[in-house]
This record gives C-alpha cells, structure tokens and sequence, in this order.
C-alpha cells in the first residue's frame, strides 16, 4: 500500500535524502569514524530511539527513518507512530537498529527533517482544528523554503491542510502584476487560455467587486479574493454564487488563528495562509543511542 | 572585493539557485509565459523594486539579486541596503530592471530566500544585541534546514553570530554518544587524535565537572559545557581555567533571549542556541511591478 | 518579450542541450578538433545556413539555433522564419556565423532536433487543419520520446494542437486500471478529491453510458470518452450536456486523419491522439558551411 | 551471461531510466497515490501484463521491464519473449507482479520505451529481410533522438542493423564541410591520422571517382559512396577493390526498401540509412493490470 | 565496525567510483559485450583474484573491490589483506567471484585506482618509517590529482601520515599572498578571526623570525616555518616554545627522504610535504581470472 | 582555430574544472574570504604570474588559466607559452590580472592541474626524444588516474606521443582473459565482429607466434606482441609483414627509455606504455601575486 497519498515516490525523494546527508558530512565525519572503527570497539551494532520532547504532531517520520537507510541498506527502522498522529513530551516515535557508526552519521539530518516537518505539521493542526465543524478547507501557497517544497506541502497535508499549486506549472495563477502586463483581467485570463495545456485550472486575483465580476464573465476557474474585508468578501462570496455554483472561492491575506472563522463563515471554499510554514517552529526531537 | 566574507563564492551558490527556481518552474511558467509572450504586449521590459513589510535586518540580497540573473544574464539589479542592515517598513531595498517575464518567473524563489534568511539575521540580531558590551560570543548549531546550510549559517553571521562548524568535517565535536561508545572521554579524544586531519580542533561535550577536568587532562581544545545549571557552569569555568587559559568554553542548552546575559557573566567564551535558526519565523518582503 | 507561450524557460531547457552535444561528443570530435587546429587553417571563421529540404512547419528553431551558443557563446545565429512557419523545400530558416569548429561540432546534434520537432509539428498541422473551422481543439497525449516531453509538446501546440497535462502531476487521470483499484469511479474521485492539490483537474476515462452518468454525479472535471463507438459518443455527449454546460468532454481513441471531422461532429471538446507524436516522420533539413 | 551484446551495462542506462521516471512523475502521481494510499483499498500486490498490439519486432523488453524495478526494487518481472522476437497481435511478452501503485506509476514509461524502440527494430527487420541473401550489411547513422541514441541504436541492432559510429570520438568520418576546411581529401585525411587516437577508423565521404581516388591514395579506412548515382557506385567499387581488398565501402543517401537490393548488389560491403530511426513509427503495445 | 577510521562514507564515494567507471565504459565495453553474451559460452560466471607485483603497502582494496559492486551487487568479494599490510610480490590481495562480463568491465578502473593508492602508501611509508622513532608527525599537503583529494590524503594516512586540512573551509592557512592582501601578519589574523567559524585553526605561514613572533603575539594556532635554514628552524622553535607549548609547529618546503631525520630534530612537531602524492609512483597489480 | 587537436572541446571540459574547484573550495575559503571582504583592503584588483621552477614541457596551461575563469568570468588571462613548449626554470608561463580573491581561490587547482599534466608531457617527452628519427610512435595505455582519461591523454599527446583507444568503447581489444573467455583468438575475433560497430578496430594481443598466425587468420586490424623478448617479436613482425602490409603492429610490456629503441628496431608500429602517466612525477610550477 502507498505510505500516504501525499508522500512523493522514493524516487523523487532519495536524491533530496542523499543530498542533505552530503551537507552535513562534507568530507566525512572526523568523530564518529576515529571511534568506530577503533580495533577495540567490540560491537559495532547499536540501538537507538528517536523521542518527541514537546507536544504536536509527527510528519516526516518516514523520511527521517530512510535516512539511516541511504547510509546503510542494513539498518533496521520500526516507526512507533504514525505521520499526523499526535504526540505528547517522551514519546519514542520509532526504533532504530544498526551499525553504530551509520547511527551516530544519520542523526542530525534525520532529526532536522523531522524537527522542521512535524514544527509546520503541528502548527497547521492548530489552524485546521479551527475549521474541523465547517467545509472551508486551509490551503498552503508558495512561500516555501527553497528545495522543500515536496515536503514542506507534505507537512501541512498531513496538518490536515489541502495543498495549493506546487508550482508555476500545475496551475494557472493571475496575480496582479499579470493582469498589469495583459492589460486588463479579461486579456489575462484569454490569453492564458490560449496556450496553457486545457486541464490547467485558471485562478484570478481579485481586490474588488468589479475585477471579481470581470473574473466570472471570462469564466474563471477560481477566483481568490485577496485581501479583502470581511463585508467586501461576503458581497463577492454572493456575487460569484448567484452566477456560478461552481467556481471556487479562495481567501487570502492577513489571516490569523484569530480571523479564521469569520473568513470561513463568509462561505469561501479555500483559505489560504503561509504562517504554516513561514512561522512555524521546529518541534523538538531527539535520538538516544542505547548500546549494549 | 569579495562582498561579504561569510559569503560563499558564487560557484557553490549558483547550482543551488538554479535549482531551486527549477522546483518552482517544473515544466515552465504557465501564466507568464502566456501573457509575456502576446504579440500585442509591446513592451517586454520591466522595472520592480523589492520592499520589506516588516522592520528587522536584511540578510540574502545578493542572493535573491542573482536569482534573477540566473534566469537571465541581462537583468540589472541594484541593491539600496547592504545585507546587515536594519529596515524599516516599506523600504526599497532592491531595484530591478530586466525582462518583464524573468522578473514575474524569479519573483517568488527570490523572496523566498530574502524572507527566510533575513528572519533568522533578525532574530540573530535580537540575541547579538544582548551581548553588545560583553566579551561573549553567540554561535549556532547545526540544527538547520537540511539544504539551506551555508545559508542559513550566512544568515546567523550577517545577524552578528559567530558560526560554529559547517558540518562533521570541520571540528571535532565528541557528544555523549560518542563517549559511551569509546568508554570514555579520555579514550574518545585520544582515538580521535590519531586519525583526524591534525588541524581539526577537539570539541568534547561535557554535563559534569568530573567531566570538564578529563577533558582538559586530554587537552580538549574546546569544552562545551551542556545543559548546567548556572552555577555548575560557573565552578566548570573556574576549573577550566585555573589549568588552561587557552581552552575555548562554550554552553549550549536552554538558551532564550531571558536567560542568556546570566550565562555570558559565567565567563564562556560562546553561547550556542539552535533557536536563530529553528524558531526564526520569516521577514515579510515583496515584489512590486513597475510598468511604464 | 517571451519567445513562444510554450517555450519552456531556457534554464529547463539549456541542461538538455548540453547533455545531448555531450551525447554526441562522447570524448571530443576527433574529425573536427584534427582539421580546425591545423596551423595552416588560417581562417577559423565560418558561416553556415541551414536549409529545410521538405515541405513542413518549422518547430524547434530556436533550440536548434541555441545549441551552437551552448558550445560557444560567440557564435551568431539569426533566424529567417519563425516556429510555427510553412516552408517550402529550400527554404533557408536561419544563418549562422562563428568558429568553424563550432559549426561542425554542433550541427548534428541541433539537425536532430530541428528534424525531430519539425517533423511534429508538420503532421500535427495537418490534423489541425481539419479542424480549423470547427470549435473542437486537437490535444496531445502522455505518449512522447522519453526525455522529450518538453519539446515533443512544445512541437505540437507549435502545430497547432493544445497540450493535455505534462505528467502524473499537473492533472488528475482516472484511468480503467485506477477505477478497478478503487472499486468503482466513484470511490475513485472521492479519494482524489480528498488528496490531490485542489487546483487539480480530475479527468475520468469512460467507456460506458453509465460510467458517464457515475463521473457527472461525482464532479468529475472532464470526462474522456474512451474508444466509443460515434453513435455512443453523440449519446454521452448528449447526456453530459444535459446534466452540465461546463464539464470539458475529450476524444480519445483510434483518432484518423479520416475519422477526426466525424468525431469533431458530435459535440466534444477536445480530440486527442497520440499520433501526432508516435507517427510522425522527421521533416529533413541540413547545415551548409560557407567557407570563405 | 551478458543478456545482448548490444545492451549497454545497466550503470550507462540507470540513470536514464531514472530521468525519464522523474520526466514523467514530475512531483509525484496525483491519481495513483489517492487511490492507492487508501485505507479501504487492502490488497496492495497487483499483477499485469504486457501486450503487444501489433506485428513486430519486440526490442527493449529488459528496458521496460527494468523501469517498474527503479521505482521499487520487489516487482518482479518475467519476460515471456526476448528481444529481436517477432510478435503477433496479441502476444503477452512479459508478466508484472508488484505492490500495484509501482505498476501504475511506471507504465507510461515503461510502454514508451518498448513501443520506440520495438518500432525501430520493426522497420529495421522490414530492410535486413531484403539483405538475407546477401553479404551487405544494414547500418545506422547518427540521426537519433537526442538523448536516445544508445538505446535507438541498440534497436537496429535488434532489427539486425550493423551499428555506424556512435558519436563523434569512436570513428573519424571526414565530411565535404571538412574536406572544403582542410583544401582537399588528402590534406584532411592526413590531418587527422596525426592527431586521433591511432586505433580510430578513417572513413571519407566522396562523391565523385577522383575523391575515391585521392582517398584511396591517401589511405582512407572506409569510404563513403555518398549519394551516387547507381553506375558510378559500381565504378567506384571497382576502382577501390582493383586497388584494395580491405577498405571497407559503404553506400549512403537516399536508400529505401525499394533500391536497397540494387545498391546492394554493387558490392558495397555497408548500406547505411537514417531511415531506421526517423520514419519509424512506435509500435502499439498495452499493460493491462490484473487484480485479484 | 567502521572499516578505517580515514576513509570516507561509502555515500561520498559511489558516485566517484560510478562516474570513473562511465569514463571508461564511455558507451559500453565492445569487446566483453560481445563475447560473454555469445550464446555458446555456457558458464558465465568467473572468478578472478587480485595480485600485486611490486614489493609495497597495500592502500585503496575496500575502494577497488567495490568497483565491482557498483556494476553488479551480486559481485562476491574476499578481501585477503587490509590497507596498510605490507605485501610483497605475488601476493593475492583479493579474490573475486561473479558474472566474468562483470569482472572484466570493472578490471581496469579497479586496478588504476588501488595502483595509485598503493603506490602513495608506499612511498610514504618510506618517509614515516624514517620518523618511527620520533615524536614528529609527517603530514600532506593540497597539492593532489584535482578529484582525488579524498582518497589520495586517505592513502597518505594508511601509508601512516596524518592528514593536514582538506581544502580551503577546514582549517585557515594564512599565506605570504594572503599577508600581502591584509598588509601583515596581524592584521591577516585579525581579520580572520573575526568572520571565520570559530572552532577553525589558524596557521600562519612564516619565513622569518621576525614573522614568528608576530604570529605568536597574534595567537596562531600552527606556525609553519616555511623553506627555513636548519639553524633557523631551530631559533624558530626556541622562540616559540619559550613563549607557548600549545602552539603546534610545522616544518615545510624542500623536505627529502634525505633531510628528513635533521628536520625532525629541530623539535618541529609537524613535517609536511607534497612529495608523498606528487612524486609516488603507482605500485604494479593485475587481476587474473580463473575460469573454470 | 581550434586550440590543439587533442584539447576536448570546454563543453567536457567545464564541468570537471568546476567539480575540482568545488572539492577544494569545501564550503569557502575562510582565509581568503575573511582578507579579501575587508573594508580596509582598498584595492580589489590583482595581478599574477605563473612560474615553472623546473626544466620541463608545459601541458595544460589553457586549462589551468580557465580554472580562475570559471570561478569569476572577468579574470583576464594572458599564456606566455603554448602547450608542448620546453620551459627552463623560471619561465613564466602567464599572466593573470583580476579580483585578488579570485587568483587566491583557484591557485591550488589550477597549479595542481598544470604541474601533473606537465609532468607527464615532460616525461612522455623524453620517451619521443628517443623515437625521434624512427618511424614507430609511442602510445599510452588506459592506466590513468581516475577521473583524468581526457586530460592525462592530452599530455601524453601534448609529450610527442600518439592517443591509444580512451575506453572500452572505442577501439576493441582483445586481451587473454577474452580469449580465454571466448575459447580462442579465433572465436574471440568473430565473436566480436558480429556485434561491435563496423568501424572499431579490432586488436588481438599475442604472446606466441601461434596466436599472431591466428590473429592474422582472422583478419585482426593490430596485433599486440605482448611482453614478448625481441627475438621472438621480430620473428612476430616477419611473420605479419610477410601476410598483409597493412596490419599495424603494437608491443607492449616492459618498456623503459633504456630498450626503447631496440624494441623500435624490430619494425613495430606503435609502442605502448603506461609509465608516462603511472611514473611521471609533477613537474613543479608556482603562482606569484604582485599586488600594486
């Protein structure tokens, strides 16, 4: 069975993993070869386990277990938990076994990945259970970290948040600047239309009525009102589904725990916020080496 | 001259930019290229002007500059602040003029960065104030975003921290389960002197004073005292430098802005918190397109 | 301004070429390198056309013409017609001027990719052609050269066709296999739904009446008529027309040159066949070197 | 054993496979990852079959199957036809068995693959049929797909093809453009027979009876009969073979199935046509998966 | 256990070995390809052992047997002796068992590489066996074949020397060039220390006593006495240990198998010299194979 | 004009200077970066001088000039000499001006690069010094250093010497493992025939006159005497002559400068030896800064 259907294929993933390993061990890691391959050094096998130390919730589990494993195929994982399941202070999320060096080698970029992940996964919880009784779904945006969009998307999916686009490509986004260089919304939209491979779904950036009523005459896929206030984007929210009831309706802008509700109850599909990822802390991991 | 010199040279940064604005491209820029590319669109150039939202300390200008000259050569960039400096909301600190369509694809990756790193050389910033008048130094760890290293570490130095160690190659750090697995830390500094490029400076973590003393009988050229009360860490710096006055100590554990001025009057040399880096949320920046 | 609305962004693009003149290449020309270094060879200077030997439309010019700066930066090149052009047998699409050894060392790697595209967008017109007074559009399909689906799609809307999505990624498509994994086209979509990026448009493979009717019920975003019969395809038409005005209905299936106007007729919105891709011959062209 | 002599070594082709994989995947398999990752869905193990749907000559097989094994290392695979095999409509040439997302994520791929490259070594077949009486070999050119040429060239050999060069650096082939820039046959030829590699074979286009002369004089490997017309093609046999039994003589330009026995009939030792490559068309094979 | 405590993670190394073998494999081996894949050779399955021909310390097998690997994981391996024995000629250093296409593809590229590690360890063990009574250590220098840095130092330390720093981020070297730039010694170190990561070490480079003692009252960490007379090396080390016993000395330039002993006598605590990778011959091996 | 007829083209060529920049480079230059960024250091702006220090033929230069170029593309270079070109001692060979920081940081890899390939082209020359009135040429063999083929050969060729093959993909060679493999020189001869390109030479080594009376039988294109004494290869060459004028004859095996040109005597053709890469010590070379 496939990990979690927001999990990108090994494929994709283990050149990132190989990668961030090379990062941190340059030209290789002075400690821990002197002492393990020290003649007197008995037993190479060690055991390890990787330990929550603050509330929140796991995403990355998989990945930072598959670290140890583009080390050394031999190395023996078994996750405790699972990604999106809560965690309280001590929690071992999963078990480790293997030669001690690859242990000691795999640590900080296991932890690293697991930290930063379960930090945007915990903080998108907070989000998402504010909206658990209503049908506005929290939607991520592009403000990623350079080289993690993959998974930073995927911490926030498993936060219970719905990705947006991962990129320019897999949809059509009209930003003002574009509507600037088109002249105009109706131009943007058809000349997009013209060229983008037809599956595209095509969203507009509105900031007022009139661009919104603009945006649903060409015939819009989505349209996000950006930046709005409450009462404009309840007026736009009406506008839209007086004409169309199937035109998606996103949110953006400025939006806060604290605001959250009121902009879902104006009856938007789709809130969109980076503060998952762009302000969220790292959860706090650690590994524990247990050698016999 | 070389523009910073934490900066690293160019041909370790360009492969890094490139791929980052490939992970926002995948296939192309849909939007842009269809409306850059109209016959009727008669102007192609463009002018921007990047702006911060939000007060604190620029770090990446270079960085997020490039990016657009990495799509193409021809873009003028003029940078208005130096990274280091402190801005207020609403200065420019960049302006653009290039190719309607590179600035529109390079937008994001770009802001991505000089967000992201300006927030850690912020909260650096907020850290390194505290210390202005002491002889102490705060450094980082390696606790960063698994690819972003060099640049975070850029990040922490622009804010005023001292980096520690890049990687596992370039200092010896002996941690508790490098101890456990050597018998010792006597045995663990004299296994690793053996081995390791001669240069390489010994650092040896240590909890208690049992500790401090063998470390400094196996002539530890660092000695990183972790997690002590303040007062353990005060008798440690005493001991320490009775015998030695050339050894460098640094603590590391539970550092917060709160707590950190007591733990300089200890006498260490170095302050080390991961907290620059993990718990810097981003500087708001933008992107604004000038078109004649 | 842009080059083309589907030219993918050079950065995507000039890897490629690079890796293909090293394909070529291997570990030098050791024809080329023997008589261009020759001391008595005092005029390194050369110019060179390129010439198209069949009647055809012209795909892939630039990329042909970018090749030779990929070797060396110096080389000129100027376009005679553009992507997209009819020319005749004889037609000189461009000219180029540069280091002899340049010209020789790049010209079959950018013939290749001129014939290749060309030959695409050749067929692809002649299939557009049939439609041009129809509202129906001809689309590509997943069906490409692999490592050319870049290219191979850029030469098809080159021809006149609009492209269907570029992978597994940028649109959803449920096909009869993932229908049987999901226990029904239902279940299929509701899963999607539940995962994919909402932007995603999901696209349901049919071959029955009653699997048109399941796929309306669900919202499904286009519906793809899978291999029917015309009579069945003019009834699911029919059917989906009736139900709603916005859903997208494609084609796909044995599409001819003969049968394409047949299939336009019943109403559908797209056509798509992998023929244009699968079938098509490379339109001949060659280099001539114009030695002083 | 080595599984065809023609099959580069699988450390040449991983890579490729794997880049084509990444093409195809982009950031992951929106549709299969849903419907696979479902909880409901609880058998996981999936079986499927390769079908050829048309005569031909099946080449690329292990390829293929070697696709589905990059992305999960447990499929397994059992090839039920061998490369160069002629096929009928309907044969079954492999069996899959698999965790079935594996399967649906590399189909594309896989089917790609084989239908290119079985359709190269079926047009192939079609011309080495017309040589099976005869002592002249079929070979290829350097008019390949960028970035397929090993894998395009191995279908010809498949298809019973002689393999030409495989780029610029295993063989010297002196063109008119190189003949122009030294001034003369003579003077290239010797030009290169001071500076290559001494193993490598010098081959010379000509196209009249004193090139064929002066190359012979000047002691050519191989000489091209470019584009000549039937009687000065035999003429120019004679004159080589009255003065040399080992040259080697290869006939280009213009070959088709029609004129390919009176060219052969000659002498000339190779018959060599671009054909095999650019006028193939893919020939259509299936995976059907078949879920208990 | 770790394998040696010098010789990088196996993660930093397969791609090296990979990409050394594609440089030799180029486009595939004609010769084996075509004879172990003849249907009439039965067996293909060979054994082969490693043999060395010249007395010398054997350095690089674990890399040059994993060569093997990289082309097929199903390659058996047997190790006879370790990096660092002393073998004279005749000795069988390594037996092999697996498909004889494998062992003959992967011959050459084995043998280059532990021919030219373990002519390095061989020459200086010449050199430490000359110091194995004395205190000082003889150490390398950046003077390696550009892309071997991490194995030519590995095989200088099995040869028994220890390793200076491994490139320009690992330790600081201040230079007469880089004193020139800053305008003296001081103001180098200063200048250094104030932007370098603070655990690097510090070493100076000098030619005068003069240069000595600004070095030491600027707080070197490593005073090179560079190309210095006997005599005054020794006023050199005087001068320094009177004033501090913890700065490290190294001695540089002109150092011979001949003067190496007197070198050592002035107290240095430190010898290096480039003549251990510049200078080292390869040490004669050949692969036999033994074909049932 | 092209450089030199055995310089591969900067294509090959760049990424390989970049790799080694970036293995000594690490993460930056600490000691460069820290002098060169200071404010104080008012002038940017270099010059530099390339020295040989000992008497020698230069190989490499363009190389070694090209590294500064690819870490900053506004370094100015000036060669003095040309590849082949014999230096005396102090001789400089370029002249280079640009950012300080920029000589600074490539000096290591550019040097290293210029005094191997030097070393080797001034030991290769010494062997073609003592050919110099004979016809036979000498060959290298593919004992090179990892990751140096294209480069090392370059040398060798810059040193007076002919290219041997360059891998196992462009020239076949059958050594005894393959005969032993194939069941005779014969089958092994036809084995290949049938497979390889039609353009690869084929050559056979021999060590009895029985296998050169085979080799001949088969039409081998060269014919190795491998490791015979001289009697026995003049008898070799007698016995070829006699059967075809054109086969070209190669000894190799135990070649020193001492019986290099008896075994010339004997009528060979080419003589092969792999001691001018595996014994040529650097040939020593240094960069001096002249800072105005």
């Amino acid at each position: 069975m496939y990990p979690h259907p927001c999990l990108p294929p090994w494929l994709l993933l283990d050149p990132l993993l190989e990668n961030w390993l090379r990062e941190d061990l340059g030209r290789g890691d002075r400690t821990t070869q002197a002492i393990c391959a020290d003649p007197a050094h008995r037993d190479p096998w060690g055991q390890g386990t990787i330990e929550v130390k603050q509330a929140g919730i796991i995403a990355g589990l998989p990945l930072a277990l598959r670290v140890f494993q583009r080390l050394d195929q031999t190395v023996l994982v078994t996750p405790q938990v699972k990604d999106g399941d809560r965690c309280e202070p001590g929690t071992i999320v999963a078990q480790l076994k293997g030669d001690l060096s690859t242990l000691l080698m795999g640590e900080r970029v296991a932890l690293n990945l697991l930290m930063r992940l379960s930090g945007i996964a915990t903080l998108t919880r907070r989000y998402t259970d504010q909206l658990a009784d209503l049908p506005t779904c929290l939607v991520d945006t592009r403000k990623t970290t350079p080289g993690l969009r993959l998974l930073e998307k995927y911490a926030t999916a498993v936060g219970g948040a719905v990705n947006h686009r991962f990129g320019l490509d897999d949809a059509v986004m009209i930003k003002d600047n574009h509507i600037l260089a088109a002249g105009g919304i109706g131009a943007a939209i058809d000349r997009v239309r013209q060229s983008a491979p037809f599956p595209l779904t095509i969203e507009v950036e509105t900031e007022t009525l009139e661009q919104v009523q603009t945006a649903l005459e060409h015939h819009a896929d989505v349209i996000m009102l950006d930046n709005m206030p409450l009462d404009r984007m309840q007026a736009a929210v009406q506008l839209i589904r007086q004409q169309n009831a199937q035109i998606k309706i996103e949110a953006s802008g400025n939006i806060t725990l604290e605001n959250l509700r009121s902009v879902a109850t104006t009856g938007v599909d789709y809130i969109s916020t980076s503060a998952l990822i762009t302000r969220a802390p790292w959860l706090d991991c650690s590994l524990s080496i247990l050698q016999p």
